[in-house]
């Protein structure tokens, strides 16, 4: 994700579908009405995730059992369903969970960890489908994997590249309505008729734990403002990159990366966001 | 947060309940003893916690399921349930943790997040009570709602002031028996007769997840040492809060902040408290 | 656990049995393969453990629900068992996978945190023994317990001393047919006929939570590249506290300890350890 761009003016690397403008506007919308994020995500990431909201300016809840995550999902501002380490109650809370925010219009994120190469999740993406999820965000394996093109890839990791899976990522855009978010050193992200390449980014962002996760749940944020969904989708996926720059820049590795992620995160601003957002 | 009475000497904050002098005792009983704090957490926290009580120099143990709960609340040094996410096998850890807790005399604390907002903690907190946790610990949303005159928040957000809770509070206290610490940015705490304002602390602590949570692992801590319960909760309150403000003088943003406060808490010392504690 | 062979050369401290060069190449082969480790693991270390291994150059893969965890044990590099908190699910979850990974010969590494202080951890360790581990690490108290020679400490702090665990190390690997690591300042590792101790390390991982399981997890690391298991476990050993000093020099407390941990990790190489790895 090394900023290949980086000679180029703004103007040169701002998609016409998505502007520069537009991802800053959408910055600013989180940071005033702070959305709260319910997370239905797995035991691994879930303190990363809420510190990532935080410092986003959004707020976390990680309501997550049957008996309320439905309760919740009505008024949360958006929903995450990310299946890491899908146990028999969460994946109960997350029909739940997925049905409400659907019969409510809440925005609602996917994420299928490793769909594809293991049984019980693969199943159930299939089946969460159905309840329509606003945004679908994986690596290019798990896209390829819920598209029913790949297999899935090894565990958390791709095994496909992100140009691999762009026939994947339409169709599936295509068959679900929902926005498809293929996470690479290249962000790819298509609605099934418009697509943007988000173009910022940094390794480091791979060697933190939770990294790809927690921009599902900024994603969530994003979207709770409203407004066209590929646009919200790209704006997240903009803003957690360019503060992961920020972020390689500011440390020595992937222990003091995290922490200056979460700082940069809360620093960033509209400013930033125009100068440096590279989309095509 | 912020130290609005930095100008006042020492003497001028101390309350005639409690003294700047018995939190440094309370914090060298607890470096001392190193008490052990059986943890029935939420999931997200559960990490934070864990980090906050061995920096602090006490011991965590993470203790939940409903065979081994009760035993271990039997030997421990303190117990905190945490209502966070309660799935069923954790709900019947608490409750007998709870109740060996309440049978052996091991001191226990409640922190009831999202009470009001969610019906099966609102249902288990109610349950709890009767098992008289030493101590309570919520933001004023949570408190209210506890007590019987509130709603219990936006998740794990409180909506409203601490100043509004404090009858709520008091109330709480007489019906309970335990000493109610209602957190906020200054944080009150009660035992219905007596009442201490503790007026340390820093906003960072709430872009910290678990930075709430984990408090309720350190009232613990401090609760082991015996002594006026009180005294304990104003302590680790103090301690906690003055660590803080080290923490932020030392951090750029919610990142830094996470790990200076773990250095800051491991080397506060009585001294430091006695010069900077600030309650009324 | 501080470097009181300072003084002498790398030489000096090379045991016959296993060398410097051996730990040096068993890193190399690990950043070569970037083994994929299945990891059932308590909740309060396993985001500690993912970024760990993913510092070291291998891959996490936290797949423990029961339908799952067999298929993933048959293809992973190696599977990691630790029984933080083993709630009902995550038990069927050790029990499958300890099996495939058996059944497949995939490594897999036994971690009895707790054993013998509390019954149904204590159970399923006696059971899983039956699986044959390739590897069991524990402090003495639980390595005692694990041996039917002690009480198993109180909860994860050992309160027997490594040397005393030495008996029952070598009597555990006699019956299991695992390398046998009792965790300490000075970490003693025994496959029954030979014995090695690591005298590498820093008092901070005892205050990083999760230091202790996350050694699990690299042992995991370091067997999926084959070959003698007892040179494997103390080369992951080595590695893991060469990069303990490292960080202990770079930080001021447990807080930044961890993200400096992280970092020496990824950048520890065979010229290091060659230089610096004491083995007796």
């Amino acid at each position: 994700m090394s900023a290949i761009l980086a000679s180029a003016t703004s103007a040169d690397v701002t998609s016409a579908v998505v502007t520069a403008g537009d991802v800053a506007h959408r910055l600013e919308l989180v940071r005033e009405h702070a959305p709260l994020v319910q997370c239905l995500t797995n035991v691994v990431v879930a303190n990363a995730t809420a510190n990532i909201l935080l410092a986003l300016g959004a707020a976390p809840a990680m309501v997550d059992i049957p008996e309320e995550a439905g309760i919740f999902a009505g008024v949360a501002s958006a929903v995450l369903v990310n299946l890491g380490t899908p146990g028999a109650e969460q994946r109960e809370g997350m029909r739940v969970a997925a049905r409400a925010a659907a019969d409510s219009g809440t925005p609602w994120v996917l994420d299928p960890v490793a769909v594809g190469a293991l049984p019980v999740r693969t199943a159930l993406a299939a089946e969460l489908l159905q309840a329509r999820p606003t945004a679908i965000r994986g690596n290019a394996s798990e896209i390829m994997a819920l598209a029913g093109s790949g297999t899935g890839g090894r565990g958390v990791d791709a095994t496909d590249s992100v140009e691999a899976a762009a026939d994947a990522a339409t169709s599936l855009a295509h068959r679900s309505g929902a926005v498809v978010a293929v996470s690479g050193a290249v962000d790819r992200i298509t609605d099934g008729e418009r697509t943007v390449l988000v173009r910022t980014g940094d390794a480091r962002l791979t060697t933190m734990t939770g990294g790809g996760c927690a921009l599902g749940a900024v994603m969530g944020a994003f979207l709770a403002a409203g407004g066209d969904p590929l646009v919200a989708i790209v704006a997240a996926t903009s803003v957690y990159t360019i503060a992961a720059e920020d972020a390689a820049e500011r440390s020595e590795g992937p222990g003091s990366f995290a922490p200056a992620f979460l700082d940069a995160l809360a620093s960033v601003d509209g400013d930033a966001v125009r100068a440096r957002a590279r989309l095509t």
